[in-house]
């Protein structure tokens, strides 16, 4: 079973906005085993509309489209499609009421533009919109589905996940093939050190397959398998990810949604530890980083942006002698400043950044990029010495992403 | 004159990538004043992707492909334009040095595959990759351009800069218009109270228009013009830009990519002022934000994250029989926190913020969302009181973007 995506929209075109609902519609119709074999986006125009439409008819047995179902006269899918199916637009009450409520409920009064979203083509059934006033339409045309969803991602997302997929489930054959990811997530190491180690895996024959995806100081791999059903996709990818894990071990801290501020969130709870940080280079990151998540309350204890040598001194109690002798940048002011701040905070864990995140700043002895990162508790001491690469802001998220996985191996094996 | 862009992979049509190179080539073409009026996504397959490309030629001048451009058998591109242009691939010898050299400045042994790349269309022009080893290709047929662009956003953003635009640029007619846009960035107001102000110039007739993008904590205005060259362009958007001023006045902080923390930092560097933070509910975003910016260890001497209630009178001294009789989250706790801030470090401003992110903490009275924001100089004292929508994150991100909006405004109006 073959599926098409048409994006509909002239500001698509222009560059105005990236289109994600491609993609987003691609993974939600490969896990229902449809493949896609064409995107394409046109504007709003009715001509060139009706005529990709026509084509798509032609070589898929699904069409979706979205986007151009605004209040507009800019707005021509309905009408478009109306051609396509040779049916007349006809006014949907409910729908008129719904899209009535939906003002009223913010206390505006419903205009008049409103009205055209009311009416869809003849025969064709429509799709509730929970967040908007544009409803979504599924229609047939011998044998072929044809989908018009809405452009925005906030109000096509939820109707593809309520109605959308369940229907599709419905149309597609019991013998096409279901696709199913998982990715696997590492940092620490770059991709060519990845590599060899999960090569095998990389290409193999058969419905399985793993990929390499590099991001900023993250490595993903993601195991893709195609099989007859849910179950067996699960089978398929649980033995390629047995085999990765053996060689990768706990360079993998997480799977699929899971961020590696979570993971160690979790440890923290799950040790039932508190910990307090200093940063200097990271300026925030690493705080604001962990307390994105919800219940950061109950092991953050502070933390100490020493921005400014002399709150190094005054808030963090390092030496200025220290400071003169060894720098700012140093591992025996890490080691302080991490000592300091969990003493301080009376915590059984003091972390803490120094660096030089650039452009400015460096010296001979110290380029930009040199970080030291230093992780206290009540029997250990541990510091290390980082060389990162790229611009100010990436060398921020790589220490932080360095000292979060600090702090994860720390809490994993004590 | 017209122009398409045709994405080749099936890593797009499985929806693993998001497609950013159609938006980002749509903008400059249109710049240089091309039309585009179809983006299409076609896998690593050769028949459709001959099929798509022999179908954009027969509507359109230019076409642009990307992607499928490396080593391996599953790049397809150039065989593929090379069956269309109906010419042979030859080897350059030129495109084999600069690939050995790129392995050999990586003390990596060049790969066998890699020769494929050295194998380009006969009679078409290659365009240098400055990051990668996939060369860019030009050619021609029967006066319409194709042109190959490698599929990494990081190998193709180089090469449109350098060579494609100023090729295009020759191809176009003189008397094809250039499209420029503008934005203007506001916070503080909902698009529906920006919406009324400049309601006029959403749909202007003539070649000047301007549309309203939502985006969270901020509405953007952008004006777009069509004329015939570039200087048409500026007084176009001059013009308009200038009744939208009139009309927002100090709500627009700044342009295009300009960033709100990029505009503080500079308005602190100009009037020579140094700050302290104290954040709570943030968890150290607002710090991050403004050590985004080069430099930042000019005006910010330290940051206090004081996460409980604890750190709040420990480091920052608010006395607890504040918290105890008012709370941690109110405003006489907001303004002694900025205030104590700013006396600890000596400095000119006292930033802080106390609030609710949730999802938990909230009680009948303290809602989530609630957030109180201080500012506190030798003179004045300012601390507002918000109400955020929105989950965890997003409450971090509004509260940090309407203390930078307020300690704007300071630094603007004293």
């Amino acid at each position: 079973m073959k599926a098409e995506i048409i994006n509909i929209g002239t500001e698509i075109l222009l560059g105005h906005i990236v289109n994600t609902n491609s993609a987003y519609l691609s993974r939600k119709l490969a896990e229902v085993g449809i493949d896609i074999y064409y995107h394409t986006t046109v504007g709003d125009n009715l001509l060139r509309l009706y005529a990709a439409i026509q084509r798509a008819l032609g070589r898929s047995d699904i069409v979706i489209t979205t986007g151009g179902l605004g209040p507009t006269v800019d707005d021509i899918t309905l009408k478009t499609i109306a051609r396509v199916l040779d049916k007349k637009l006809i006014y949907k009450d409910q729908i008129w009421q719904r899209i009535e409520d939906h003002f009223k409920k913010r206390h505006i009064k419903t205009p008049k533009n409103n009205l055209r979203q009311a009416y869809i083509p003849q025969g064709s059934r429509w799709l509730k919109n929970g967040v908007g006033t544009a409803p979504g339409i599924i229609a047939k045309k011998n044998k072929k589905i044809l989908i018009a969803l809405p452009g925005p991602p906030l109000e096509l997302i939820p109707m593809v996940e309520r109605d959308m997929v369940t229907d599709l489930k419905k149309f597609t054959h019991k013998k096409s093939k279901v696709i199913k990811s998982k990715v696997l997530k590492t940092t620490g190491l770059a991709e060519s050190q990845v590599h060899p180690k999960i090569k095998k895996f990389l290409h193999m024959s058969g419905n399985t397959t793993a990929g390499i995806y590099a991001h900023p100081a993250q490595i993903d791999i993601k195991i893709t398998t195609k099989a007859k059903n849910e179950k067996e996709t699960k089978k398929n990818i649980s033995a390629v990810e047995k085999q990765i894990r053996k060689r990768l071990g706990d360079l993998i801290f997480g799977c699929d949604d899971e961020t590696l501020e979570a993971v160690v969130a979790g440890l923290l709870i799950k040790n039932n530890k508190t910990i307090a940080i200093a940063e200097s280079c990271t300026g925030g990151l690493l705080s604001n980083r962990l307390t994105d998540i919800p219940g950061s309350s109950n092991y953050l204890m502070h933390s100490i942006i020493a921005y400014s040598n002399k709150s190094k001194t005054q808030l963090l109690g390092v030496p200025e002698e220290i400071i003169k002798k060894y720098g700012a940048v140093s591992r025996q002011t890490a080691k302080l400043m991490a000592k300091n701040v969990k003493e301080l905070a009376n915590v059984d864990i003091g972390l803490s950044i120094t660096g030089i995140a650039g452009p400015s700043g460096e010296t001979k002895q110290k380029p930009v990029g040199l970080v030291y990162i230093a992780v206290v508790t009540k029997n250990k001491i541990i510091c290390k010495e980082f060389h990162f690469s790229g611009e100010r802001k990436l060398i921020k998220f790589r220490s932080s992403q360095a000292a979060l996985d600090m702090l994860r191996r720390h809490l994993l094996h004590g």
